[in-house]
């Protein structure tokens, strides 16, 4: 298998700390391979130096051979050079989001030429990506674009828990509104394909949580149920999917996480993210599933009000390159 | 400390099968005291002998001494006596319906002369009462109105997590129409006068959930937080509460299951169930406050589908005994 890339994330965030410190832990990495971090190796001797974490940094050019112990980091001279005198720890201006945006693009391409296998995304800002140019709500949509593809969706994986979300960033009295059943099939759908192609499980199975507290008591506590989830979950079943609900949402997860179910297609952003949240607060592992190249990230966000402290944890990372590896392996198969 | 009353819930549901475990399991009682239960003595003898739960039933009358060792029953002759030849498990009838809301206003009777310190309800369903004669949408409704007072809300409670929820029954898209800043204030103001008069916590720290995700984002994901929550937060803090928010609802249980907050006050139900149950789905207890008298009830309904089967588990109800305990106990102080 070909080693995964690991894009820096913001230059001025909690990304470069992050890898260090992952590399530091000496980890053993997917298929015995040590990752490539694209990204900036001045930005990481700053953050070696400044937070003390032990790191021999190199450069590493495509085809070359990726040492052990080595933190190889591919840079190539279109991105930004970054002097890591002028920055500050928490303060992304235009330059620093050109560079996080050029690490996102160099990644992709390393993939789509054969060269990495995967990709694992440390956060970027929605902010300081837009002020470069790139006008996109995040990370994920610029990937879909890379990708040129709309089919994608967010899955949070860990090991108790796997949620997919109807709706994401949708306010929440909105939310019955942006719902449809083709909408809901469509994710419960991609989800069980992502659970047979990326997670190896033969025979998944689903379950989709309700909209309404107590799942609507028979329509009493709202209509979304009958009107939109179940002819969703039918529509599912004809397709020969293993899929259940709608359940009370108030117990689903708890079911799920007990082993009855190998992921719960959620129907808004909380919903879904609450129970993960409590359940996988430092090793949960962001998911894009539906796009043609593999690629997990870090559950958190830059945490700028911590950056260069060295108070960051760096477990989701490690999870999430353990989570990419696992994907990337199962879809070789 | 006077005795616990243990209401003994529908007739034909789980409740005399927990009641009966329950003390089978030799508990420790709060106080020392045994409890006295409020129910009738023949459906816990057919529940004994059918499911081969060994127990000493016994009547009581008030004012007599409780015996340790006795499964006490109250079951004055204006309730409905029923006959377990002519009753099926899981099917509740008028008479059945009568029955439970006669043990709810008996036990109510005894705490107000004084005879009882307060009550843990089993499980009722709203249908039995409604067609009993009862026009209350559930127990705590019912409770209040014996009580005579509007003042009430409904806390889930556990070792990890306490929430309170502004909305209960509200279909999930309604739940912004429905939310005001007097509601979301008064029940931070009776959250906090609960952690201090029920659970003893003299300087009670509690946060307040977000509406929408990532509590909003400063206005792109709805406005609810600047246009409801806040100015209720500002009242309470105005009225010395220590209350903070409104926090993002995915991170913000985790933060008080680590024991940074002693409750969250949560918007909708499933927000502040779905990680109550994830924490707490054998041991919650469901605490009625405002009220005058003492109530808890054990979380779950009359599992009509396993009644009668031996399989109903009383952890819940162990849970609510010991905390009606421990809330009349700090209430005497």
């Amino acid at each position: 298998m070909k080693p995964l890339a690991i894009t820096m994330g913001c230059p001025v965030g909690i990304g470069p700390e992050i890898i260090l410190k992952y590399f530091a832990s000496k980890p053993a990495f997917p298929a015995g391979m040590t990752p490539v971090v694209v990204g900036d190796p001045k930005i990481l001797s700053r953050c070696s130096e400044s937070l003390n974490i032990p790191a021999t940094i190199s450069l590493w050019t495509p085809g070359e051979r990726l040492k052990n112990g080595v933190v190889s980091v591919f840079a190539p001279e279109n991105l930004p050079a970054l002097d890591p005198d002028c920055l500050g720890w928490g303060k992304p201006d235009v330059q620093t989001g050109k560079a996080m945006a050029g690490y996102i693009e160099t990644a992709v391409s390393l993939i789509q030429a054969g060269q990495c296998s995967g990709m694992v995304t440390c956060p970027i800002t929605k902010k300081a990506l837009n002020e470069a140019g790139y006008n996109f709500p995040g990370h994920t949509e610029m990937l879909a674009s890379l990708c040129q593809t709309d089919d994608y969706a967010m899955m949070m994986a860990g090991e108790k828990l796997r949620v997919t979300l109807v709706t994401i960033h949708t306010p929440l009295g909105r939310v019955p509104a942006v719902l449809s059943s083709d909408k809901i099939f469509h994710l419960i759908e991609m989800t069980a394909l992502s659970l047979k192609n990326d997670f190896g499980i033969s025979a998944p199975c689903l379950a989709v949580a309700a909209l309404n507290p107590h799942a609507g008591e028979d329509g009493l506590f709202g209509d979304e149920e009958d009107r939109l989830i179940r002819p969703a979950i039918q529509q599912a079943t004809e397709a020969s999917i293993d899929v259940s609900g709608p359940f009370p949402p108030d117990t689903v997860f708890y079911k799920a996480a007990a082993g009855n179910y190998d992921a719960v297609v959620c129907m808004y952003h909380d919903q879904g993210l609450i129970p993960f949240k409590l359940l996988h607060f430092a090793d949960g592992v962001n998911v894009t599933i539906g796009l043609p190249i593999v690629r997990t990230s870090v559950d958190h966000g830059t945490a700028y009000d911590i950056a260069g402290q060295g108070k960051a944890d760096p477990s989701s990372l490690a999870a999430a390159v353990a989570m990419a590896g696992e994907i990337a392996a199962n879809r070789l198969q």
